[in-house]
């Protein structure tokens, strides 16, 4: 599903974006305007303030990306896929399985589940 | 988290449950009255829906019963599980993680992914 993996790379780079107005661009293309995320340790609604959930955990794991891993599954209007969050050539601090609703091309719901816990607290 | 745990065996237990009158207890103990239910396969939405949908995969896979694996994974209204499908001391036919929003101690949707396909249809 070629449409499902383009909408996650854009997610994926949403969370790696750290320039505030191309941040706001990849968000605004990867959520509905209404999106709710939620994970075990944080949640937001709307576009702004998903945006700025994800300046908080990259100020919070700065030098660390996300990556995907594995293969997407997707039927009907839900997707589920696999992340990690690493520094670069460094070891894998957490990783994680997201599901999510998809509405009219972007998410419309996203909950994260943690497969591999935060390993150290920078 | 034991309450849900009970949550998720009463949903096994309402999969494998061949007696009409008591699967449609347990699914009304199991399901919210306007519950969702989708998976690659099929979808239902309401209590008889849920329940016929049941029936059927039953009908479909006689002498089979799911059992859960693993543990199971909750987070503020949200949860995550895996099963198996199997005839009793036979191979593993199917085997998935599904996706739970709980509200008032039930399930208001389930979202079903395959992890191990069919391997042979009946």
């Amino acid at each position: 599903m070629p449409e499902i993996d383009d909408l996650i790379d854009r997610y994926i780079a949403a969370w790696n974006e750290t320039d505030e107005a191309r941040r706001r661009d990849l968000v605004a293309r990867t959520f509905a305007p209404e999106a709710h995320y939620i994970d075990p340790m944080m949640q937001a609604t709307g576009l702004a303030e998903i945006a700025a959930m994800i300046r908080a955990v990259q100020q919070r794991f700065p030098d660390h990306r996300f990556r995907r891993i594995g293969k997407s599954d997707a039927h009907n209007d839900r997707a589920r896929f696999s992340w990690e969050l690493a520094s670069e050539g460094g070891p894998v601090l957490a990783g994680g399985t997201d599901f999510a609703v998809v509405a009219d091309g972007r998410f419309r719901a996203v909950t994260g589940f943690l497969d591999r816990l935060p390993a150290t607290q920078p």
